[in-house]
């Protein structure tokens, strides 16, 4: 049984911030659950790119709202708390942040081993440990 | 791209209920993402004793309180917004609710299908599609 405190991993190699995000990475793909698992929050007014093509992502709003646009069909979904997307087909996609800091949590299949990247095209590299 | 609302899968299939507890079955195997992903609630004063022999999960607490104890060793931690618990040895263990209705996000390995039903031991049964 591992137990992980956010707060103790604020300040962290577990937490990784980018421009419009910052992700607190609670598991890992060293901690062997066969995904990761992440706290994210993305500030109200952000706007980010993004193409997992190496990985499936679920994303659930615990708080805040924002929105997703699906870059392939243009539609978008609004986000709030109670609202989960799943990108189940690597989806290319912009995250907008809303009117109050979004707090996500995500889990990443494969997990994310903590040294990934965003590429210029918003993926995340495949990293081997 | 999959848009869950849990306001949606509220008193459908996916809401289960057992003593202690309801789960909101955001995503299930059959959603393809290679975990399953749920929110749980458990009541204040709840306890449960559960032992996933087959699974591994996360749970990450948004709101409330409680606590796991981990029957293996005794020890006692405190679940509280911004807790997370990984259950990376199949631990048998018994989850209390506090004072106030714990809020928690799971993620299950393999994923469930929904179909499961808590064994007398507190496991959930490997069910097959």
């Amino acid at each position: 049984m591992k137990i992980v405190n956010i707060e103790d991993i604020k300040g962290t190699e577990r937490e990784v911030q980018g421009e419009g995000w910052t992700s607190y990475r609670m598991l890992l793909k060293k901690d062997g659950m066969g995904f990761s698992f992440h706290e994210t929050i993305i500030p109200a007014g952000a706007e980010l790119h993004l193409w997992y093509k190496n990985h499936l992502e679920a994303v659930y709003c615990v708080a805040g709202n924002g929105s997703i646009e699906n870059k392939a069909t243009g539609e978008v979904h609004q986000i709030h708390d109670g609202v989960l997307y799943a990108l189940d087909q690597h989806d290319a996609h912009i995250l907008r942040g809303g009117t109050a800091d979004m707090r996500l949590v995500c889990a990443f299949n494969p997990p994310v081993t903590g040294r990934e990247t965003h590429d210029a095209d918003g993926s995340y590299n495949l990293v081997e440990d």
